[in-house]
């Protein structure tokens, strides 16, 4: 018979049991926190109608689509679980309550060139809170939800940058700069090329030197919270949305110190613009600061009129998303995280031979009632070999049940990692355990 | 701006938040109980190369399938988690620890013809045991994993068949009917059809009336374990294939009557088949007794030679899997699931005005603490408005914090439920809400 060569497409992860384990611990995390302020569950499709999912998509994220026709129908995969949750509030804004809340934990996909640490499939993680006038409060939270989770996974040192976009959007217009949106994409780049590219770039798409200075003046204010606000005060740009945005900036900050939100976890970043157009305010991105070459690992921002597409009715928005299949994959190279187990059993009942397994079954029993994860090795094989499967595993207690601990009412526990061995009553098992 | 009408396409379920929550408890319950009996999480990719997943394909199943060219690659959506677990052995069995249990709860894509009860996206729960020569105990464990996990979803009184292929195919070779599948094919739908209408159907793929007669007979055995077997000895039937499926059969009801099986939850049905041609020895359907109609809800069964379209070494395997978004969907539209909670929040915590905010937020705190899922509404509404919030989503527990409270370090809790409203102290908090 001939075969068919088993293998996967690359840029998706498939990963071995110790590994999932970790991985679904993060995403249990992940999924706790969020719900521990209350955000509720959606979970979309992963396939759509294309004129919905590319209602306002265009240029990059089009080219990247998986998209294809079954019969009549044009269906796309989803690139991301915004343009979904837009879509879900445009059909059902009079079933839901306002805010609404909601996390969305799944599976993405862009067809883009494999290379190292690029996915095609990629579980995004994200939060969004959809209201309509929704108070700058929830800019502030959102940063206390990105604190808690990342305090809570331990991946190490991080920091929150803030930014505003009418800050941005404001100066800019004040240079006289009349669409930013080139500039800022440049801009963003600085941690990538540094300031002195940046500055050229500026001048290809002809911006005056005054203009060039005054945006490196600009982007190199830097200091505590306070310096930093009076910086921007004394540039005097005399805009609207430039002085809104600093007071938005002005007031979320505020908001994380009665918060007590530890100043060494955030820091303003003037140079924090986030790609997309559609965000309207505060705009934030996460830094694991030992490991800056990750990049961004948890971004977002409040935007405006993510239902215009569909509906008349219009909401705004402010939320985050977190990559979590690239971070994984990048944590697992660098050691960051370690699998701790390789599987999940913590007891391997292990029956001397087959008149024993009934009585093994019970002790199976006796356990799970007690939450503690357990298998009886049922296979027909030498003793050793019986063992070899904890071993490999990793379990770490095996029980023995020969004759005479059936007999007896009795258990042999062994301890795999110390060695030690003692019998102990039926009763007294999971005590033992635990 | 013109509007994209937003919809998604038939035959993919989308759930508002409340019922979300109910299947996510579900799903929940599912992976729990998989866990709990050793079962290690897989997670494989939605999309693999189409050569790949339909290596041993055809007919109905290739039909069905959603797949696609992109760029040079033939890509489909995986429509099942077998397929792929073969997959995965077949190219890990060298770092994976034998017997191989895992489980896999995902979404698997048919394009299918839409209609009611037919979902083209639908979750599978999906868990199998992977070895070579796996003890038949492993038969009767997978039994009391069904029982455990249904017991547990409380879906009402379930009744698990079992039979064994073997012992049908014996049967039918010891007929004299050299290929069975058609003969199988037809009895399978001996609960839809009637008997009547499977000799009909019988005869036109030209049994002779003897052949008929005996099926019919053999189709009709019932009773105890006990009387089954006896039935089946005394059919006299000359066939080695029969005698090792009755010996199969015996011995795991064996081990159920050990494992203290309630005799209650399973019965032997000698005319189920499973359609599929993989199967070759116990094979499992399971029914919700008051609602028949909804057809069998957990089935599976043991087979062979998963990996040898991949691969030369061979392995077998029992597994079984849970349609869970059709099964959800039914019974919800029956009533016999229903919404118990329009939140995962616990308490609302309302500040009357915005001074009363930095407090509210550290009584967030403190019941985070110890897991007790909550929100603070900070939109500037009228209080009214605010309590509608809690109203609306049945958030069980208002924490009201005014001026007073705020001066006193007190809280006022009021159960939204019996109206009851109690000012404590902010120590006392966490305890008058548990």
């Amino acid at each position: 018979m001939s075969k068919t060569n088993p293998r996967i497409m690359p840029g998706f992860m498939e990963l071995l049991p110790e590994n999932q384990i970790l991985f679904n611990n993060i995403i249990d995390t992940i999924r706790e926190t969020y719900e521990s302020f209350g955000f509720l569950p959606l979970d979309t499709p992963v396939l759509e109608y294309s004129d919905v999912l590319l209602a306002k998509a265009g240029g990059e994220t089009e080219k990247q689509i998986y998209r294809f026709e079954k019969g009549d129908t044009d269906i796309s995969l989803r690139f991301d679980l915004t343009v979904p949750l837009a879509r879900f509030v445009s059909m059902h804004y009079n079933d839901l309550v306002f805010p609404f809340k909601r996390y969305q934990i799944g599976k993405v996909y862009r067809g883009e060139r494999p290379q190292k640490g690029r996915f095609r499939e990629f579980y995004q993680c994200d939060i969004d809170i959809i209201g309509e006038n929704l108070s700058f409060i929830n800019d502030a939270e959102i940063l206390t939800i990105i604190y808690t989770l990342f305090k809570k996974l331990d991946f190490g040192k991080f920091t929150i940058k803030i930014n505003n976009r009418k800050l941005l959007n404001g100066f800019f217009k004040g240079l006289g700069i009349s669409d930013p949106s080139e500039t800022i994409r440049i801009i963003d780049k600085l941690d990538k090329i540094g300031i002195e590219e940046v500055k050229k770039e500026l001048k290809k798409i002809s911006l005056n030197d005054d203009q060039i200075n005054k945006i490196s003046e600009f982007i190199k204010i830097q200091g505590t919270n306070e310096e930093i606000f009076d910086a921007l005060t004394s540039l005097n740009i005399d805009n609207e949305i430039f002085k809104e945005g600093l007071e938005e900036l002005k007031y979320v900050t505020e908001y994380l110190d009665k918060f007590k939100f530890d100043r060494d976890y955030y820091k303003i970043d003037l140079t924090i613009a986030r790609g997309l157009d559609y965000y309207t305010g505060t705009v934030y991105e996460t830094n694991l600061d030992e490991h800056p070459g990750i990049g961004s690992i948890c971004s977002g921002g409040r935007y405006g009129g993510i239902t215009k597409h569909y509906i008349e009715k219009e909401f705004d928005g402010i939320g985050i998303s977190i990559g979590i299949t690239r971070l994984f994959s990048v944590l697992l190279d660098l050691g960051i995280v370690k699998p701790k187990t390789k599987s999940l059993s913590k007891v391997l009942i292990v029956p001397f031979d087959e008149s024993n397994i009934s009585y093994s079954m019970s002790i199976a029993e006796l356990l799970r009632e007690k939450d503690i994860i357990c298998e009886v090795y049922y296979e027909d094989k030498q003793f050793k070999k019986k063992l070899n499967y904890a071993n490999r595993l990793e379990i770490p207690y095996v029980i023995i049940i020969g004759s005479d601990e059936e007999k007896d009412k009795k258990a042999t526990i062994k301890n795999m990692e110390t060695g030690e061995q003692n019998t102990v009553s039926f009763e007294e098992i999971t005590n033992y355990i635990k």
